[in-house]
């Protein structure tokens, strides 16, 4: 029984900034605008006619009356037998059982939030990290702290926290990836220290150059790890559809959650992405978005020199959508970003994105909405930006 | 600062019973029972073609690719416009603006309750009322009290609830439907008591007799109630669309809730119910529902003094989906549900539905499902059941 501090829920919300990605989206209409501000996927690389057929086929007669139902909280059965396998086949061995389907990954944490955290309770996270985390985090009342380069020992022992939230492959918003040296310390010491860990990873299958590395989850010993996964990179985020792999022991708090939520996700958009994985070359598929995005990638980074000024920082993704931007000195990107947008370049400044003391001189990019000649070209427009002296 | 005396989320979500809509939804997929548990709309009855049509022509080249991608929040904004000129147009004005579309109105109510309800706070409720909704407070860790016939002046001073939930029209399990004296009452002592109220209105457009009475939104000065809506029960559930007609003073609080959970409702479901409002009478399709569904409820209704023992007292619904039935004497009706299953018919048992002492005795019928010879048949089996002694 804890005298526990919290404020109420409406003080708590306002304390929560909207998401820069959702307020920068409405330029997204705005088609001279080069956005490097979104995490959006390229529509045009959307498999339209695939997902179109997908749709027909299961509102036809037969089955489709089923498919505008109630459904099972857990999720489409074929859905999540697909997906156990194609995890399986990537390395992390899961059964349809270990998956509950839920309305996009971000719902994911939210779930995770209402089964494990009261209000106070600490979450240790990546220092940058995902942004809409940080907000699900705080909105359950949760001290966030931010683990540095090498701390997790020590924060571990100190602030004892519930939970560690990490985005292993091509961070958002950072691109960076741990090794498997790291996520082996990562998961022994939280398995040592009692610590639930959440493994979002919705950028896994889009590495454009060097070796996989074996998920958190898949590491020996790991019946304290959350797995997320989600469509929303790899086929469509529209059809908000991801999934949690769950260690059983929290599989019916999770299920209990999720009913409350939404008591399902969308019968009939999971039943689309069931057949269209049916019908999909996904590797093939997946294979498309790699070449692209590896070019747009290798855009970002060839016209990095030229644009950002003589002591910045940026890191050089191995996939993802990201590369995060450090400038020299005192820099302040959103007093920058005013500029930017008035030459139609729109970028998300970094510090929403820290738990703790920000760094206002970070910026990130995501290199994936444009084509080459767009990012280059954005990138021509945002050199004279971000060589203005800070104020 | 208050010491809140919370159990932790795993405990309290150890303590919230499963749906028995969920545990009895199984049954369905076996054709030989005929069940009157779960609330399902009747499949014969959705639009497939007309909704296969909306989704074929919004993942058309063209738009299709947006459809696909991250939206806004709020909602579709066509969706919105639509949904509020229909509000309008049956006496609630609602502006697009006004309205946040969830998944699902289940949705609605974790919304709600992430933006007003701290743990510990306390929730008035009609008794009996609304399993999940039940499940959604205590979720939260909140209180709920049970308002009983007459004393909810008396809740009001004595508990002092932050919010009182209601389901005005044909409510869940009850059947019941609040006059237009009852609401006003309602509305007036609420905002005199600076109660908030939660109007949810699934079943409204399903009326078989009688006038439609207006909403508690409708009322003057009823700027503290926020109206859920849904298309679960007027279109089809697996779509899991709904929405919140909120105050503006909890837009801001109740946006960022949302973005929370799920970012916003899958974007293809959004353009495909627009577009299928855009394309279809619903006037005409909601007239063939309330045509078929009339003859339901008439098929129970002429089949329950058949099958209630003498003694039992029913609710005669004007609209909606359910009636409930209490058995006389010391019936418990939990128990007499194995002998129902064996004979290939389902129910709930009330006891789920009471936020205070349950009355073991209650049940709730759901007359949508089936066609009225598969209710008299099933009300035929039911009958030897229902008068079989209490142990």
């Amino acid at each position: 029984m804890l005298a526990v501090h919290t404020p109420p829920p409406a003080q708590r919300l306002a304390g929560v900034a909207s998401s820069p990605v959702r307020d920068l989206l409405a330029l997204i209409d705005r088609p001279e605008v080069i956005s490097f501000a979104g995490g959006l996927p390229a529509p045009e690389l959307f498999d339209l006619d695939g997902l179109r057929a997908a749709f027909d086929r299961v509102l036809a007669a037969g089955d489709g009356r089923r498919h505008l139902q109630y459904a099972p909280t857990e999720g489409n059965p074929d859905l999540r037998a697909l997906v156990a396998a194609r995890m399986t086949a990537r390395g992390l061995p899961t059964g349809a059982g270990d998956l509950l389907v839920t309305t996009g990954s971000q719902q994911g944490l939210t779930l995770i939030a209402a089964a494990l955290l009261d209000p106070g309770a600490v979450v240790a996270v990546e220092e940058p990290t995902y942004l809409a985390a940080l907000q699900c985090f705080q909105l359950a009342g949760c001290r966030v702290v931010p683990v540095p380069a090498g701390g997790l020992e020590r924060v571990l022992r100190e602030h004892r926290p519930k939970l560690l939230y990490l985005v292993p492959n091509f961070a958002n918003p950072t691109g960076r990836t741990l090794s498997r040296e790291q996520r082996a310390e990562i998961a022994e010491l939280t398995a040592a220290h009692g610590v639930w860990v959440v493994e979002d990873d919705p950028y896994g299958e889009l590495r454009y150059r060097g070796e996989p590395v074996p998920a958190l989850a898949a590491q020996p010993g790991a019946e304290h790890v959350l797995h997320l996964g989600s469509f929303s990179k790899i086929a469509a985020p529209g059809l908000r559809l991801g999934w949690v792999r769950t260690p059983a022991a929290l599989r019916p708090a999770l299920t209990v959650a999720k009913q409350a939520a939404d008591l399902h996700t969308s019968t009939i958009d999971q039943a689309a992405a069931a057949d269209w994985l049916a019908h999909t070359d996904l590797d093939a598929h997946i294979k498309n978005l790699i070449d692209a995005y590896a070019e747009r990638r290798n855009a970002m980074m060839a016209a990095m020199p030229g644009a950002a000024p003589a002591g910045s920082t940026w890191t050089d993704p191995d996939g993802g959508m990201f590369t995060w931007l450090r400038l020299p000195g005192p820099a302040d990107t959103a007093a920058l970003l005013p500029a930017a947008l008035a030459v139609d370049v729109a970028f998300v400044p970094g510090a929403p994105f820290y738990a703790g003391r920000a760094d206002p001189a970070t910026m990130r990019l995501s290199f994936t909405t444009h084509t080459p000649g767009e990012i280059t070209e954005g990138m021509r427009r945002l050199a004279p930006v971000l060589r203005t002296p800070a104020a």
